[in-house]
């Protein structure tokens, strides 16, 4: 009998090299888990079930590395991407370790070093499309403030746009056609970062010269920091038809950054993505970016990875029977029908006309019909809860 | 002597029906304070140096008022403001008490509710055209969600979507030509409330059909709530064109809304705000979204507003002295001088070609120059603390 | 076939008056739902199985009651608890709604409001002992400020403490032999509350006359709020034999006091509560101090409150075959064990003597072998997790 | 003419190594600054008007020191103390940075490090005591979960327990007489810290054998991470004759560990700590625990240093203006005088009795009277921001 919930290539579940890959090291501690190679990790992920790999360009080369040692280190990846089966959907730059960054790379105030980021992330998407990544992912961790004296937060939106602008000229002159995906986080490591927020990033695609190139990455985690609902953040980026790439994860609400294992906190809101997702049929790339706890050593390592993937597929199968429901089904049919004639809402989704206007501002609504609906939205929600917790089927 | 700190018409200070007339009701307590008629608060917002005020249709008009009863007493509000050289800059709807909107108006499950929404907006939008508004505020205050089994995220944003493209449609057709200005607010009185942030807004207006006409009104209190950096905020809009509208403020990160007199928390936040505005000319209203504390009396309310303005005022002036402060521009200077030669900086920001990034590509940037320089913005931001305690000038 | 699930008398869950009978109002709302009447309550949490039914004083006896009609209430009231089979487990005072509290009760500024306030509270205390409370909650909703300009922190200590020592004596001189809960809540409807945290209660506690009469009522959401792990508060409290009542509820980090439905939000952290509280056999109440949704009608309500019970019900039957599952039990023996000699720790744990210190102290520890002990806690809390999911049993 | 905010030795300002020391490395970047020396850091210290350094003790000697080269380190560092004229008024322990304590020292699970973090403190209380310190902080970073299956939370409290009331034992039996100041941390770098809260340490410590040696060290960022009112948290630590050390740093709530230059953040809050610090006449020390902004470089941590210090001398001169303000006075008064007859207060004050309780009962309080007591706080709070300001004074 085979494992339901076991993943294969489909599920088109990736992770980057520095998730598992995480050493362990935190602001207050030492690394307690040895380096592993960036082979060993496709290997593993490979037996585990995983379809892809990311990476960010220092992830895999050495900022410091000859361009022979470059091309090395390149051709032994690949060759075990070839002999795992395993591909690299998405890569990204590291703008953020080298303390050239530290007032931002992009929004640096120093010009030299926005030069520089720009030259960084060019040849790092050389490295992507050789790897054959679809989606070059930005998210800029310096790209902030701790103090506003400093910079002008106008002034440093206009620097972005213009490294934005001429990075996606260079990624179609080059012919990669990499899509872009950015990556919002309202602080940490900064004081604040700017375009905090999955909105302010899909906002910011709409000054760029050329938007349709560019969606967004959105991650449960940075989106929780603030507290703010990630199912809603998504589905704005749906609805725009921006949803390039996401990154799972799970976090508390007010916190550092913990980046934990997909579903580990908030599995309502886990089990309404998911939901999210199937509903509106996403056919990205399923990356958990997301590391083990401090105390885990190799082997809960690959545990803590194997979990990412098991939840998100026990999850899809709950959305699956909750979604066929009747009594779920026969709620939700009956709050849409609504309280009352749907023809006057009808004429304004239907579109303006001043005829339209006038006979919808004639007509006498009744409030006590509205206020009579019933709306058993707790039944509702108790309903999704018991298909969570098993109980129901 | 003339107190410098004195408002005056030319601040273009404004405060709502709402504000200082709040009753004191909270969810755990029955109001302390007498209703004040609107015409009292004309009075005492003249009396102290407020320029305009504003006002939800059923702040002035009740929701059940016949047609003679609102034209009474929309006749006697406008004599108010004659009287006492008074203006209505910005009206808005109120979509959140009623029963009828406890799913949201334009986002209601109920199709009814959404359409009725729309007629009680249009009607709002022909009070507002009369009292002379210039600006329109969206605050969907009900439009969310207590559990994401109720409603799709998407669905919902279409909805919104054609409520504001009717309506705007409405007011050109009607020849208001009122500015829309869009509030975000992340959660309260919903468990979450959608397009959260002002970033979130930004981007929902680039769907509409014609977002020239809409802008956004961002809130201190409702972008610190979520603990995101208000001027950044602010400052996308602004980089967008779109700051319609502003609601000044104060608040806690992580709690239920406060609307604390203007600068009553985080008054560097608070410098940094009247920084960008003055920094980036706003001409808008500035517009005190807060009420009184509830241990107040009507006394107490009036100090309060007095003080909004006042520290407004206070800090504006130390906006001037510091932009002007000699070690400041010298840090900045330096810092924007930057470590090495700005040319390549040059051709990033000056669009893009194939030679510019071959050019930039094969340059070697020395990351130790960048690494060396100076960035002193702790004794930057040390100066701004001390121009705000008075103890630099 | 029986419903595992099905509340009983022994499980002794309770509901206050004001959970289910709480209206839909909040700060931007009117009420959704009309009023239930206190004996319609009763009867409805019999029905559903419900053990007991809280209250607060003015809950049942309005502020301005004769004495007669107060005499008239209350025996109608236990006559439907008598026909019903129900108890009151618990009384508490309202000392937060009438504007007499609007800048605290025992901690008002005004003297005549702190006196005023212990002769509420002994009143209703009369109240509670007549219908058989066995215990006595404080939650202090007023005690607190917006600006800490208005009290001396210490003062305000003081005057609570004078209140506390008083009833107490009250208490004990009527021969009610009432157990007093202290609530602790960190903001709301005041901008901060004295003594935030259950931690700070218990150590409030400490200072007063007769502490072994004093105990905590920890509740979720307020804990929650301010992002503090509730397990960990409860468990102190029970370290300190101080867990008198409970407050079960689901509440989102970092919002408004939300009050949902128990195990609405975070279904680990329901988990691990009700997983302590059977560790630790606690017999105390299980009390759901939460409400409705705005939006639901009085049938939805009855769902709510049969939710509530259900999903402790559905988590107290996952707790248990947690812990008997052979592999939790292996992982947490494994490591208790540990990396070495436990023999160093008994010495420090038997007590100290400067022989034990002495050969402590020289003792040579091997840090590699600490640093190599598996600790696979990511597998542990994925196995919490699946049993949640309900695909492991 | 003298500065009037230059710092004297009569301050009893402190810096930890590790603060001026911090190198700048977080979890996304690299270090930034080169080590800085011990003794470096006392000669600048010294320089700007310091009184003492703190340490913990591998901030000089390194974990893997053997006994003559610690020998040698602390001989070197006592000589430039001396040089100097600077003291360590208190010491601490790292039991969070090794891989041993990734499961907490005294709370691990593995009972042999909890005896070598027993055996750590024993020892590094002996290097406290030899250079001097009177307070012997404890912080447990480690002490905690990221799954509460790990482990049981009453347990952990008891471990604590144990380790605490040996460590005191062997304190006292050496002869140290050092003060215990336990500091609390809601989360980070664990997913959550047991004992969150300066209030839940204190009702920890009167758990323990000998409560009267122990006090607390309560952070300001650490209150604030959770949101929490940071003058209330001190001052109960101050009614209960606790506040052995105070941590004094700036924060952003919701926000992981910034650490930020004291009255960085929060101007308002930082004048009411140092405000009831003054009014509760503290005269401990005054301990920064702030490192300077990343992007800083070793000028710009010497000037964060400075600017540490100066605002808080700055914000003292403020409080005493503010103390002898008639405005102040005359409200305050009036507020205290309240609404009544103050005689029933004295009765509940003077301790109970039988015939009070009845008076107090009997008595008919008007609420009205109540109500219409005037309660300024806008008036006054706006006038304490004016302070603050410096536009009154």
């Amino acid at each position: 009998m085979t494992d339901p919930y076991a993943p294969t290539k489909d599920d088109r579940f990736s992770f980057g090299l520095w998730t598992v890959g995480n050493p362990g090291r935190d602001p207050f501690g030492l690394p307690v888990r040895e380096p592993i190679s960036p082979i060993n990790i496709v290997e593993n992920l490979a037996r585990l079930g995983a379809w892809g790999v990311n990476l960010h360009d220092n992830d895999l080369v050495p900022i410091d590395a000859t361009p022979a040692e470059r091309d090395r280190i390149v051709a032994d990846f690949k060759k075990a991407l070839a002999d795992h089966g395993m591909v690299v959907p998405m890569a990204t730059t590291n703008l953020f370790s080298d303390p050239a960054f530290r007032d931002g790379a992009f929004t640096s105030n120093d010009p030299a070093v926005r030069a520089y980021a720009v030259q960084k992330v060019m040849r790092a998407m050389d490295l992507g499309a050789e790897l054959g990544a679809k989606t070059y992912v930005f998210w800029g961790g310096r790209e902030g403030t701790e103090t506003d004296a400093a910079k002008d937060p106008v002034e440093a939106l206009n620097w972005m746009r213009d490294c934005m602008n001429f990075l996606m000229e260079y990624n179609l002159d080059q012919g990669y056609h990499l899509k872009f995906a950015l990556e919002a986080k309202p602080n940490e490591p900064r004081g604040d970062i700017y375009l905090p927020t999955t909105g302010a990033m899909l906002a910011f695609i709409a000054t760029l010269d050329k938007p349709e190139h560019f969606g967004v990455n959105p991650e449960v985690a940075h989106e929780t920091m603030a507290g703010l609902n990630f199912v809603h953040a998504v589905g704005q980026a749906l609805a725009m038809g921006k949803l390039f790439h996401i990154d799972l994860n799970a976090q508390k609400i007010g916190r550092f950054d913990q980046d934990f294992r997909f579903a580990a906190e908030d599995l309502k809101g886990a089990f309404f993505l998911v939901k999210l997702l199937h509903d509106h049929d996403y056919q990205g790339p399923r990356h958990f970016d997301a590391h083990a706890y401090r105390s885990s050593n190799a082997a809960d390592v690959w545990a803590f990875a194997a979990g990412c993937m098991r939840s998100f597929k026990i999850l899809q199968e709950k959305v699956r029977v909750f979604n066929e429901d009747a009594e779920v089904r026969d709620i939700l049919a009956t709050v849409k029908t609504g309280s009352g004639d749907a023809g006057w809402w009808q004429k304004v989704a239907g579109g303006y006309s001043s005829a339209a206007a006038a006979a919808l501002n004639a007509h006498d609504f009744s409030r006590p019909q509205m206020h009579a609906l019933a709306l058993p939205y707790e039944r509702l929600d108790q309903i999704a809860v018991e298909y969570l917790l098993g109980v129901r089927s």
